[in-house]
This record gives structure tokens, C-alpha cells and sequence, in this order.
């Protein structure tokens, strides 16, 4: 049984997604906590002021965009930041929107 | 007669806003532009596909953001890029956004 979701390609990154995904001021929590943390954080691990359901659309919107690749670890779906990848299509981008003064405001 | 719109100051810059601004496809391709072309823009030099009023419209939140400054010669409004202000607040930010390649996507 394939439990893994589908994920773009580098190649397939496409900016207006990625932007799209980042707008959003929940998404882009998570993403900026990815980069602080260094590590996966499970969908749970994420404290987020939104429904379970809202949450797992947050994750989905980030994932199709190429922004995190999630895996699954027994019943736990965990969330990998794909920075190099990330890094390779928009260099600059990731560091200009999670740096703590960026993220403060 | 004051006819120069209010401009937010750097230490007003928000980030949303500033993503909100620059989502847009067609206002990002008023920054790019004026990226690219390294000098001031009249609202009517850029060739966007949209309305007279709905480019008003993309000029506004682009200047509320913080990321152009608009003023006056005669008739025509002209624009520019509020670069150094913009980079000093979100470093790299702009340029994430407007290289070639990301341009491009």
C-alpha cells in the first residue's frame, strides 16, 4: 500500500504556488518553524490555531508546492523542509521570508 | 495642493502586506520590471492586461506595501522602486523574487 503523497518535482516548482502557499500567515508559520527547529516535526507537533481539517489543507498546499515533503513514520505523518530544493529553484527565497526580523512581522 | 499619496515609512513595512502586494502576478511584474529596467516608470509605461482603474488599483497596494513610491512629473505618475528601503527591511526578498529565473516561472 503506497501511504506517501504525491510531491513535485524541482523542476516543476512553480513560483506563483510557492508564493500562494507563503501568503498565508498559518502556512507560513510552519514553514519558518521547520527552518528554526532544524528537524521533521510531525502534523501534530505544529501548534496550530486552526480545525484538524483546515490544518491538514495547510500541509497539502505546502506539500504541492514543494515546499515540504511528508513521509510517514507508523501513524504519525511527519514533515520534512525540502530547503535545498527550495534553495536550487528560488535561491534567497526561504532566508528572506524566515530570518526572525522577516518573521516577526 | 498636495497631490503625493501617503507612503508608509520602513519601520512600517509589514511582510503580509508586502506578500499580499507581490502575489499578484501583475503587480509582480510591475516590480520585476522596474527591476529590470533600473529607472523610474510612469503608470502608463507599463503594459499590464488589465483596466485603467483596475491598474490604479494594483499601483495602490503596490504603495501601501512600501514597495514603490509614487510622485509626480506634470501629468504623469510615475514610479519607483523603494529598493533600499525594501532590501533593509526584507533582505534578499525582492531579489528572490525578481532574478531571472524566478522571474521566469
Amino acid at each position: 500500500m503506497e501511504r506517501t503523497p504525491p510531491h513535485p518535482e524541482v523542476s516543476q516548482f512553480d513560483l506563483q504556488q510557492v508564493l500562494e502557499a507563503l501568503v498565508d500567515p498559518v502556512r507560513r508559520s510552519v514553514v519558518t518553524r521547520l527552518v528554526a527547529a532544524g528537524e521533521d516535526i510531525a502534523c501534530g507537533g505544529f501548534d496550530m490555531p486552526v480545525s484538524k481539517s483546515t490544518a491538514t489543507h495547510h500541509f497539502k498546499v505546502l506539500r504541492e508546492a514543494g515546499l515540504i515533503r511528508q513521509y510517514y513514520v507508523g501513524t504519525s505523518r511527519m514533515n520534512a523542509l525540502r530547503r535545498a530544493e527550495m534553495d536550487q529553484a528560488f535561491p534567497g527565497l526561504l532566508d528572506a521570508l524566515t530570518t526572525s526580523r522577516a518573521a516577526a512581522r
